[in-house]
């Protein structure tokens, strides 16, 4: 099935209001097998609706989400547009003017002909309740391509197209089937790789990926017949992504170690230079860590480093503060100094400038000591400033992360 | 002008990555009295980027930007559709080679027969160079309308649309034709009301708002021959918004105060506890930062405000953390243990939990501590965690800015 969108307003091409319905509408959609063909934005310009449609059936769409220019403007002309199409006359909906009339009456606003000039559409027209505003929504066919045309706005666009849609359009539908996984350390490339012998061994498993920075979300979906082969298909990934998968809910990156630092009645303190903060910031983001966070310390400067967490000036000018020797010295400061059982630390260049030819933008340092365990690792980041800073942050709390879960 | 944009990608379509191009481009067009009229969004495929393109020049589009498709894997055919659309062989530019091979190796990459295929273009097309990213861009004219494809990358994007078309395409394009102003301690509504008598004054400028949490930038726009109007309604804003105004250049939102910072001979340290390490982490993320930043301590517990900070035990019984003596205490600490010339403090209930009747959710001091000055101030913030401690650290910074440019 070819499935096409078509999305009036001229808000969405004059830099007003971002499209953030097509990222959600492809998911939906893939939930029930089908994807996106093509996308067109255009202009609230009758012409223009009438020639995208026309063009639409005639590129062989059996399906096309309109949305947009259904409100009570003049601007809103989608209704005039597919009447005109279709040849037939506009006709007012009164069970819809009705349900318009109440609703405005409810919020304590005024029922005005423009208002009531939402329930018009298409003679011939199949509606589509609209719960969450005035504008309901309508089905025509056209050249054998179904036009399911609904308001724009997020929250009326996304339960309508559920219900006009992807409900209907599969028995198979049932929203519980997805399991998302979420990986930091791995690149997309590497988890691709890993997960690739999914494909062959269950092939009713569809494979989706998503680079949120710094980590990648891999989503797994099946139609209900095929939850076994789902859950094996999980299994195999869980396995094959090892200590890289980190959580398979939507929370704060911090939350799953927040967690297993109470489970294992461990506590942490953090010394950080080139992320400035950050790694406290995420850590905070999780609640319930202050049960777990004993005290951050930021030490940019050499001064800093040497009072507040007892690196060594030998140290510091001998190896530099973006060194291995001065995270470790950094890592077992901070936990000398904050009693917690785990420290950790971080000390690099995040850029623009302060590179060297021997330690260039993008070198980090991250150390952890937990009580005779001792660990560092080197970064050798491509970004810019900011990126740089939210890697490093990330993965100086996922070593303690993963030392928790095996290294101990 | 008849602008259309053409984006290619999968990715684009299926729900991994969402159009964020647009509202730069639609902004960046503005600027030279351009829009868009029609954006339309299509798989890596040959037949319908060749298709595509023949529908927007037979629109009578008179420039297209087209992105995406120019990357080294066999799914980028962007240059070969409009070889083929144009009836010309795909051409090697070798200067192009030898600028991806220099820019692989300088990453420590391998260079590829692959990521070669990237300096091929259209035998006749004009190359626009890429300075952060391996793919050239290309332009080339088709029945009169100029296609210029550039990656779609927002951050190779934008300098190269900037490059080939917003600059050479107008002689009255002067960056100064547009004036940005950032605003923190106003929402919207307040910025409207003390800006609203520029619609009246100077009925050339247009002005646009757009909310970037926990900012409110402003843009005050004017053609060419209104440069004087626009300078007289800027110099209007910036009397209106006052200290509220705190950047008028893409920046970090600390660089202002850094550079204040610098001027006046003064050093900063932070006593962070609900903000977590956020006021750290935004500080650092302007360049030159390590010049005035000399430490920062994030104290979750009790105990960690007494011992690093000096907060006196009896403060913290009588008032609780969340308090203007601890706070006060705090900064004062944080000034005498770090030598720094102020001292920073912050401490709130981010939440979801730990509010009370007396302290809700939401509830935050900030103090500083500036040899002499001292100012304490309250936020009672209607939001979730991570938004209240983006407040929160925004403002904690914020009134040392306030504090060097006024109230000394």
């Amino acid at each position: 099935m070819r499935v096409e969108v078509l999305a009036i307003g001229d808000e969405l091409l004059d830099g007003r209001v971002a499209d953030t319905n097509t990222l959600r509408l492809a998911d939906a959609l893939s939930d029930i097998g089908l994807k996106i063909s093509q996308r067109t934005t255009i202009t609230d310009d009758k012409d223009v609706i009438i020639r995208e449609a026309i063009a639409i059936a005639s590129r062989g769409a059996n399906l096309c989400i309109v949305s947009g220019g259904l409100g009570p403007t003049t601007d809103d002309v989608t209704s005039e547009s597919f009447a005109q199409l279709l040849e037939v006359p506009l006709t007012r909906d009164e069970e819809q003017a009705a349900v318009i009339t109440e609703r405005l009456e409810r919020f304590g606003r005024e029922v005005t002909p423009n208002q009531l000039k939402q329930a018009d559409r298409p003679q011939g027209a199949v509606v589509i309740p609209n719960a969450f505003g005035t504008a309901p929504g309508f089905e025509i066919t056209y050249e054998g391509c179904r036009f399911i045309s609904v308001p724009g706005v997020p929250r009326e666009f996304d339960p309508m197209i559920l219900k006009a849609v992807v409900e209907p359009l599969s028995k198979e539908y049932v929203p519980g089937l997805k399991i998302s996984l979420r990986c930091f350390g791995l690149v997309e490339a590497q988890v691709d790789k890993r997960l690739a012998a999914i494909h062959e061994k269950w092939p009713q498993i569809r494979i989706g990926y998503r680079a949120h920075f710094p980590e990648i979300q891999v989503s797994l979906k099946a139609a209900d017949e095929h939850q076994v082969q789902l859950h094996e298909a999980a299994d195999f990934a869980r396995e094959a992504l090892g200590l890289s998968l980190f959580s398979e809910v939507d929370e704060p990156f911090a939350a799953p170690l927040v967690e297993l630092l109470k489970k294992e009645k461990c506590t942490v303190a953090l010394a950080e230079s080139c992320t400035g903060g950050l790694m406290g910031d995420l850590l905070t983001d999780a609640p319930g860590s202050s049960d777990v966070f004993v005290q951050g310390v930021v030490a940019y400067s050499y001064e800093c480093k040497e009072k507040s967490l007892g690196v060594a000036r030998e140290t510091l000018d001998a190896h530099g503060a973006v060194s291995e020797e001065t995270v470790l010295e950094m890592a077992e400061g901070i936990r000398r100094v904050s009693g917690a059982s785990i420290g950790i630390s971080a000390s690099g260049i995040a850029g623009p400038d302060g590179g060297t030819e021997e330690k260039p933008v993008g070198t980090v340092w991250l150390a952890v000591n937990a009580d005779g365990y001792i660990k560092t690792k080197k970064l050798t980041l491509p970004f810019d400033r900011r990126r740089n800073k939210i890697i490093s942050a990330h993965a100086g709390l996922d070593l303690i992360r993963r030392y928790l879960l095996s290294e101990r």
